[in-house]
């Protein structure tokens, strides 16, 4: 494969999860993955938040942009039924997207921001405005990303491999990724040549969803079980450790898929580089410090089965953390779109605000 | 459940993996646990040899020892066809047995252990002698189990919780354990009172075995993804890592299986204590350091799929160690038959074979 133009930028982005069509929602559904592709079109408001609800589309960027357009459908159903009395017909539909996941900040903030919207269309068919709106917090995701992928690649050294843990590319984004999307511009570059995926237990995200990206841009990968990484990083096999969040704490602690605590701990002991990238719209300047992160703590099922399969005798317990938190101090570079806070703490956090 | 007398022998010891029945060998299947627990009866040493390829039993002493009642059953059936020729038919079931699996030490160490018995017979059946020889292997194992089980327990502090990687109870040996043998002990006598468990990708040897193993014996156990172990020992929920070993460097290096040296990094970091369980068979001295150590590397398979289940995209490359080396440096305690060595090092190990 000869290598694209490093300023190329579409390069390597090829899958989108969410998109709009003529007539509705289309999702790529990620629990078929990666067996099968297959996409579900949505016509009704009731169905994305059956689809975010379901795990249809996950990644809380994702479930975000699906929310907005989940507001679009509600719109147009509920001006078709009730013309200008609209408005007020649309409050049930908005509740129910908003809380179809609780726990994801990106689909409250969606909804919320759509609300916005609606307040200020004025008289007629009220969907060409909020189609708009959605449209914006789509592309601005992407936008968010592309940047983020291009401050995050500029930092590693030409010809090196990387190792990235969980989902964060073009399946749990409005497209291009995350950490998944300075992959992406770092293999664009000539600067990203390998990427060693952990499977990610307990929900194999890495196995089922990052290494069926990377193949789909016929990008080089190896995948590893997840405690294989520290032997690979004392192996000297890789370069960077790149990671996305779920929410990073005002003094720079970030909370993230369980086993990304492992993979910085180890990363520091070898001379590994950790990389966070997440928008400035996951970090949370409400919270102090990773301690005051709460923690959720899923089904020991997931743990004591993989897939369908039980693989675990009856009646034990699993302890089934859905994070960790690793300390600010093991991250050496926490790429957001607005810019890079090297060795973050909370007075750098700040100034990205300022 | 009561606690039992700490120095009950039979504590935590109704496990059998491998027994001598009245006409042959009864093996455990440990390919169908945890879902069935299925013996199969072995009367041929070919059946024996397959069963060893075919890892119904696994564990490099539970290896050795099913070896060494093979070469009885080889006996029996020689003697029976070729009388007092039956020392020189013998020669292709050794043969066949030794090399059932090539990298299992145990197994060599074994089958040449029984041809010293076999040189040592007079005239007349061979068997009783023999099968007094194997069961003396068998004896001697579950002897140094205990032993180890014993010196391994007094180390840790009434009350403690810990983590164990891989399988290495009574599945893996002739009984009681290595690692799992000083839980068992260590459970008896008050010292541990719960223990978790690392699934152990890719072949969930934990989740599989040793969580079964415990469920068996009515200890109180909880299974995690591999990756979450750091987290568990940040938040302090243990005291002690305790795992295996396949070979340990005539320095002290370990090599055990992949994710062991996750968890020493992990252990020494939170301040975690860190044991290696070990018959002083399996201490290399001809091998230097964990850097003279082959590390096997197992096909990609077991990465791409989970048990029969494929989960990873088509033409996916993975990387599969079967082990990683843990430096000597990272172990608090190498437990043997003959004692422990504190903080191992050449000189305390070599001090061990005077």
């Amino acid at each position: 494969m000869s290598a694209p133009q490093v300023d190329d930028p579409v390069a390597y982005d090829r899958i989108r999860a969410v998109e709009w069509t003529a007539d509705g929602l289309r999702l790529l559904d990620q629990r078929r993955l990666p067996e099968q592709e297959e996409y579900v079109h949505l016509t009704a408001a009731s169905e994305v938040a059956q689809a975010i609800h379901d795990m249809v589309v996950r990644g809380a960027p994702a479930i975000g942009i699906a929310g907005a357009y989940g507001v679009v459908l509600a719109a147009r159903a509920r001006y078709r039924e009730a013309g200008e009395g609209w408005v007020g017909a649309i409050e049930s539909d908005l509740t129910q997207l908003a809380h179809a996941r609780p726990t994801a900040v990106n689909l409250a903030w969606a909804v919320r921001r759509m609300r916005r919207a609606i307040d200020a269309t004025g008289a007629g068919d009220p969907v060409p405005a909020l189609l708009a709106e959605a449209r914006r917090i789509h592309a601005e995701d992407i936008a968010a990303n592309r940047e983020m992928g291009r401050l995050g690649a500029a930092l590693i050294a030409p010809g090196s491999a990387v190792l990235t843990h969980c989902n964060t590319g073009a399946l749990a984004t409005g497209g291009y990724g995350t950490a998944l999307g300075v992959v992406r511009a770092g293999a664009a570059a000539g600067r990203v040549v390998h990427t060693y995926v952990n499977e990610t237990r307990p929900w194999l995200q890495g196995a089922r969803l990052t290494a069926w990206e990377l193949r789909k841009e016929g990008l080089p990968a190896t995948l590893l079980a997840d405690g294989a990484a520290p032997w690979l990083m004392r192996r000297g096999k890789v370069q960077w450790v790149i990671v996305g969040a779920d929410r990073v704490a005002a003094n720079g602690d970030v909370a993230n898929k369980i086993g990304t605590y492992m993979n910085a701990l180890a990363a520091r002991h070898h001379g590994v580089r950790f990389m966070v990238v997440a928008p400035t719209s996951t970090i949370d300047r409400d919270t102090p410090s990773g301690e005051a992160i709460p923690i959720e703590e899923r089904p020991a099922a997931e743990v004591l089965g993989c897939g369908e399969r039980r693989i675990a005798a009856d009646g034990l317990a699993a302890w089934n953390p859905a994070f960790d938190v690793t300390p600010a101090s093991l991250v050496d570079a926490l790429v957001t779109e607005r810019g890079v806070v090297h060795a973050p703490d909370r007075r750098k956090i700040d100034a990205l605000f300022d």
